[in-house]
């Protein structure tokens, strides 16, 4: 009997169990868990999934043993049922007395069983009730939760609307030219042109802060400027140029500065009695020339200072050409000569910036015609003039070096064949033609630059267009005579791409060439090629940087970025319609953040301080110093301290200051940055329900600011489409035609800094989008991005490959899930060179290559990978076109061809990838996460 | 027997399985797991265990059914046995012969049990057997592997050796100045000293880039400057200063400069004939003065310039007082005046840097003689002169901010009250005493700074001493007269720290204030406050920036910063007593990299492009001008081209540059910088044992260079204590005292850039570790370490509290275990101000904190956390201090105080930690990852 009890106990054990044990191993089984979690549970299916499996098989033994039992009672073969046999009835009636006992006692028992399994079916109904209550208590007070932080964050904010309404300070008096009541008089007249400054010879008035730095150019042809029969290319590039530069103006009343074009034709420098007379009789000359800039882009090596001797006044005077005597630092500026082509983009025919290494360490030609005759040895002795026998000097020092014991190739001809040069009688002359000299300077790693002998002549056209060539070609230009003025270098660092050295110091030249690093060398050629293609290649750049920095020495900001249009699809009167979209995301039921309003970041708040506190950068370091942006990717950040005494406006410390992970962390963003949202930007194409169902996960979406739909089909949306409604606007903009490149307008209607990129396919979780947005928030330069992919060296054939294998080093993020600064979707769609979004309209693909590389190229970093994703389609939509193979052999060569536009490829390695701090951390039972998943 | 059948089965199943299982249930609770691997682990144990289970529970059942069985066949009161009581003897007899038959079936059974159990131990002991061999195996394998790619790498190096190995070129031909065969002649000399510019009159033969920049100093008391009775307070200090610069050089013949302290003393300035006459007969004047300094270092308000009229030769002044005329640009310097303490920690009087708007916007206490009656409406009308007029405009502008309608305050006095301020009848004034012009401008968030009316005084005594006291004390300076100039203008970014603003801009100053953010405004205070303390604030700093400043002009490199002796704790005959190490790391057998023979890193390599390519840097954005590193924590990168053409020396790309996933990345070390290796800096304090097994875990470590062991004991190690040989040198170096401060010195053993910082009981595994390296590689500018910890904001006292709970947020890692550059030990132990050390060793804690601090300061950004880590203490090692209250007060109290050092707190909030690429990631099953286990 006691093998039976088994078969009423086990089942009440084993059949539950079974559930709970099926249960957790299906979940165990669908993704990554954690071990603290996995071994308790793991325990439990051990002792239940024991005691059931005991059931079973005890259930066959007690059958057995029962029916061996029924054998020993009832098998008339048995030895002992022979035995009842025997004429022993007493005992046999017993026996079935015993018998019949068992038989009711088994039949009670089985009555109780279907009583007790009734129950236990009872109970496991109303456990799963209470189940699905608890669930929807924890979902509302998650809810509730969310809810109250959201108040939280409102009245914060109400409050900072409140403290921000101080009483704003009107705008500076502007006091135009026209106006009689000058506040503070313009200053005397210098007694001399040549002690011309800025403080003593500009009328500031003219020039308000606000003023947008309007620039007047006169045209020329109006005026009879004697022999300004200026070369046409000069003429119609520049004005086109003008045309095309922000701050012209055509009201010369408003004008904070005039541009007079003038020039050496093909007949010479004009005759200056004429010129002078010329100028003066301009029509804004105001007797003095004040604010007037004298624009001379000579593009001929015979050009000499044609202002000589003229009284030019208060104005302002660009050039290549200037004596010592006739320089006035701060004042004047030295341009190069206008060799390039009128526009557009540089890259064409520029070498690469690999190898380190060329074939000459350095190389020069020209001539002195002066010293020719020393050189051939037909003249002795040396030449009396000191500066001549100075330069004959150097000639020989530099000689000497063909001749050292080195592997050091040089090519140094300090005759030129045939007609002896182009230039100055007293000057190192061009030898040859363009073509002949590009094919030695693209053979060189280093380029000579010799300065003219005379240490009065500080510039002239052809040291101008000598470095404007070598910069152009990249051989790193070594300057020998420090006397010499650079172009723009008001605001061009030259040392970052220029050697310039005293003459003295030739002996010491190849020591110093040695000794510079491949990397060194390299930073220097492709700053070199920055600072040409961005200010020097072509009259629109030139016209732009002289104007540039004429208006950062004022302190006046540029004009605002052009911003793309963003204009809705739907015509004004039409309502789409909507449809409640009020289910939170079902992969999490986190609390991710406060619900806010949309509100827009902070923009323009650094008009006055950008020039100066990161002029230098915007310069030197791939900024763009022709543009105000609303915002910046870098920005100095605040002490730390700052946020509770004095600076609080938007920050969110987590836990007010004191920290905290779990509850505390979700509730703030705390870093060092005040609190802002973002925008998602999403492009679409024709697959309306994909869109939709993308839209619509995006409800509760923490920190989201608005979502912008680029319709990138000519077919608009059908008007029936319900459009789910998200709690913040959804922007739909009518793509003007169908370009991936529409991804990264810099739309208006984009009001935060940080922009999330998604395609319409692409499935994020809310926790990741959140937490890629906290680390986006400490790496604003950055990419920040989550399926990882990088370039790799073709080991066959040279080149490169892309590759989006697993891997544990990449080098670009996917932009169909990325975050970025809305500042690179200005970069890529107005600096980065036309050819790149060409290649990309060409393939229709490749454009987030090509988002990579512009950030690494501008930045020098690579992009941040975070979690661990590798993928981000939705699991049933339509397979999209990055599959196939021709998608991919598009791919290798968009690496290669933008690297060819580059003249390097940019990308960087990364080894690494981000996790939330406490992602996979075993932590006390009292402690929470960052995040549940991630 | 068919129950006792399962007695005989079971054991077989279940005994093994339970091995099986509880090794990797063992394994399980060890870490954490992945689902993948855990599923199948589970299933199996599953299975396993059930079956073991029910071998128990039947072994119970079966027990209690033979019992049963026993019962029915033997008990005596037994109703069958009461039966077989009849007399039924051949029934018994019966009965007897089955019971025996049993019996030796039993019999038989119980040896035949016996003997499966001997069966069973032979197999688990055989199967215990071979998977030892397996693991021994295994590990051969691991280390073959090792060994190989060791030997590629091997052949590699040699490889790179080779092609190093070119002819190197001879140093330069130096030519000092006592040489008579000058290779090039030295400049004639310009028609006036007006015109003296580097390249017309300074001898550049004297300073050869090799030549360290020697500086001579005259001994003043000897030569009879007329009324150089300068002030002892200048003659002492600026003497004690150029005594601690490491370019004074005491040999006049190698000298490349030579420095004659001049100025006026309390009799005012001295004679001008008698001046010059003193001048050119000191005795290396050498006719004309050349590479002469003359250092004019005025104390006093009223200093004008003494060397009106005085022929100076080709010397080159350095003062505060210049006239335009006299003033050239590019050769003569610009100082402020000698204000402060003769040298060291210069924080202490400084106000902090926050909050951003103080008590005053704009404040200005100052007096200008010659308008004084003018503005106290006495004399009518306005003054004729007209910069006069023009300044009188100016002040009646700002008198009319003090009525604007705004919340803005602002302290503006025209007139000085008492005696009419210090200085010039010319210039504005400075009024009252120091300590109370310090109380308003701690109250001033800008201060205004007036020019001095003539346009001809670019700079006095009086207006440096204005721009002095400003920075010192947090107001910005705001200076109205663009034709100022400004102090080492040379080197420092003025914009990034002062306004200057042309006179005509007076009317937009309160708007231009007005809309400086928080961020920028305390920008510019931090960088003023970092110009005046680190290049202005003493005797020492402000003589070594003029040095400095005038060496880069030169392009000669700085002297090498100083290293830290590492005398070893052993005298050279001792030779330690050595053991065996080789034990591989017990927490992973995997690869992690190839073991190569220890090679230092690059050093040196930028002599000559440092100050060039990052010049501005290192003096406007906290590097250090004035040593020459061996390496800095950023350097450019190369183009990832670069390593595949021309410069691929070093670089050992994942896969020859294919990239890929575990074995190929353990490989190579990949990234965008070539190989090197790190070197363990380990301080130890009397627990030998402990130390002993920290070193012996390190054999093995890939990329491992050096291990440095800083012996902080005054006892040094027994004679008999045995170093475990890991294969690369130990250095136990001799602490001076004991003091965590040794933690951070520059030692000079120290030969590679990346330094792993590592107290004696911290407990990293190797792919820990390899992995920390990687990243730092990337991040060369940060601390890189596992443990977090932050700052948090003291909600109910204000103030820092250092806290280590568990948080999403950080700022701050442990330096018990992390990675950062060689430089920031330098900067550590000779930039970081002298009482942070002071208190690191007064409380013998918080160096990690000053660490943090340091790197946080000079970088603006954050550390970076590694890995799932929170602690590396060894499980067994005695618990350390660190763990007691005491502890934790020191470390809020060393918070407060190091920002008071810094006038601000410059931690970073981090919210991200870095893991492998494919950490926790699922992979197709012919992938591999990263690491194992992180």
């Amino acid at each position: 009997m006691r093998g039976g009890s088994y078969s009423l106990l086990a089942p009440s054990l084993g059949g539950s169990s079974m559930v709970g044990g099926g249960g957790q191993l299906g979940l165990a089984g669908g993704w990554l868990l954690r071990a603290s979690r996995v071994i308790p549970a793991v325990l439990c299916i051990l002792v239940i999934a024991s005691l059931c499996a005991h059931y079973y098989l005890s259930k066959a033994v007690g059958d057995s043993v029962l029916g061996h039992e029924r054998h020993l009672l009832l098998d008339p073969h048995d030895p002992l049922s022979d035995l009842s046999g025997l004429k022993c009835d007493s005992a046999k009636a017993r026996v079935q007395e015993l018998l019949s006992i068992k038989a009711s006692v088994l039949n009670e028992l089985r009555d109780l069983e279907q009583h007790r399994q009734q129950l236990q079916e009872n109970i496991a109904s109303a456990s799963a009730r209470i189940e699905n209550l608890r669930q929807e208590e924890g979902r509302v007070k998650t809810e509730l939760e969310r809810l109250k932080t959201s108040v939280e964050q409102a009245l914060l904010a109400q409050q900072e609307v409140f403290e921000k309404n101080m009483p704003q300070i009107s705008a500076p008096r502007r006091i135009t030219a026209s106006s009689q009541d000058s506040v503070v008089l313009p200053p005397p007249p210098p007694q001399a042109v040549s002690q011309c400054q800025m403080h003593s010879c500009f009328d500031y008035s003219r020039c308000s802060l606000l003023s947008n730095f309007p620039v007047y150019n006169y045209d020329m042809e109006q005026f009879k400027i004697a022999s300004n029969d200026l070369e046409a290319f000069v003429k119609i590039t520049v004005k086109q140029a003008l045309g095309y530069n922000a701050h012209v103006t055509q009201n010369p009343n408003e004008a904070c500065v005039f541009v007079a074009l003038l020039g050496e034709g093909v007949g010479g420098a004009p005759d200056r009695v004429n010129l002078e007379e010329s100028l003066h009789s301009l029509p804004h000359w105001g007797g003095d020339g004040r604010n007037h800039i004298l624009l001379n882009l000579g593009r001929t090596f015979y050009s000499k200072n044609m202002f000589e001797g003229v009284n030019t006044g208060r104005a302002i005077i660009v050039q290549s050409h200037f004596d010592a005597g006739a320089f006035r630092p701060g004042f004047d500026l030295v341009t190069p000569p206008l060799l390039g082509l009128p526009g557009g983009d540089l890259w064409k025919n520029l070498p690469p910036i690999v190898p380190a290494k060329r074939k000459y360490l350095l190389s020069f030609q020209g001539e002195l015609p002066r010293l020719r005759s020393y050189l051939e040895k037909t003249q002795q002795p040396p030449p009396s003039n000191p500066h001549l026998r100075e330069e004959m000097a150097v000639v020989e020092e530099l000689r000497r070096l063909e001749h050292t014991h080195t592997d050091d190739r040089f090519l140094l001809h300090f005759t030129c064949r045939g007609g002896g040069g182009y230039g100055d009688l007293e000057e190192w002359r061009m030898c040859d033609t363009e073509s002949m000299r590009t094919q030695v300077l693209r053979e060189s790693t280093f380029s000579l630059v010799l300065a003219p002998p005379s240490p009065q002549e500080v510039t002239t056209v052809t040291l101008q267009a000598r470095i404007y060539e070598a910069l152009k070609y990249g051989a790193v230009p070594i300057v020998l005579g420090n006397h010499v003025e650079l172009p723009l270098s008001e605001t061009i660092d030259w040392r970052k791409l220029a050697l310039v050295l005293p003459k003295a110091r030739v002996t010491e030249i190849h020591f110093l060439l040695r000794s510079l690093s491949d990397a060194d060398l390299l930073f220097m050629r492709r700053q070199g090629r920055m600072i040409w293609e961005r200010f020097f290649g072509s009259t629109q750049v030139l016209v732009d940087s002289i104007l540039a920095t004429l208006r950062e020495r004022l302190n006046i900001p540029p004009v605002p970025a052009p911003e793309h249009p963003s204009s809705s699809i739907f015509n004004d009167s039409f309502v789409p319609l909507k449809t409640d979209a009020n289910i939170l995301d079902p992969d999490t039921d986190e609390n991710l953040g406060p619900i806010e309003p949309p509100f827009p970041s902070v923009v323009f708040s650094r008009n006055y301080t950008v020039a100066l506190l990161s002029g230098y950068e915007q310069w030197n370091n791939w900024g763009d110093p022709f543009y105000l942006y609303p915002s910046l990717p870098s920005n100095p950040l605040l002490p730390t301290e700052a946020k509770f005494s004095g600076s609080k406006l938007g920050f969110r410390p987590i836990n007010g200051g004191s920290g905290g992970s779990g509850k505390e962390f979700s509730e703030s963003l705390g870093g060092n940055s005040p609190r802002e949202q973002f925008t998602i930007v999403m492009l679409t194409y024709e697959r309306e329900q994909v869109l939709l169902n993308s839209l619509a996960r995006l409800y509760g979406l923490p920190y989201l600011n608005k979502v912008i739909v680029v319709w990138n089909s000519p077919k608009p949306p059908p008007e029936d489409l319900r459009w789910p409604d998200i709690k913040v606007p959804i922007h739909v903009i009518r793509a003007e035609r169908n370009s991936l490149n529409n991804r990264f307008l810099p739309y208006s209607e984009i009001e935060t800094e940080a922009v999330l990129s998604v395609d319409d396919d692409a499935h994020l979780r809310h926790d990741e989008i959140v937490f890629g947005f906290r680390v986006w928030r400490e790496e604003r330069d950055r990419i920040v991005g989550f399926p990882g992919r990088y370039h790799a060296w073709d080991l066959n054939y040279g080149g490169w490959l892309y590759n989006s294998n697993y891997s544990c080093e990449l080098s670009m993020v996917l932009t169909g899930a990325a975050f970025f600064h809305k500042y690179y979707a200005s970069m890529y769609s107005h600096m980065m060179p036309q050819a790149i979004r060409d290649k990309v309209d060409e393939y229709v693909n490749c454009e987030d290559i090509a988002m990579n590389f512009l950030v690494s190229h501008i930045t020098r970093k690579p992009p941040v990978k975070v979690t661990s994703r590798w993928t981000f389609r939705c699991p049933g939509c339509p397979v999209s076109l990055s599959e196939d193979d021709s998608h991919f052999t598009e791919r290798h060569k968009c690496i290669n061809f933008f690297t060819q536009v580059y003249g390097y490829n940019p990308l960087l390695n990364t080894q690494y990838r981000v996790d939330s701090v406490l992602f996979k951390t075993r932590l006390p039972h009292d402690k929470q996460k960052c995040f549940k998943f991630i």
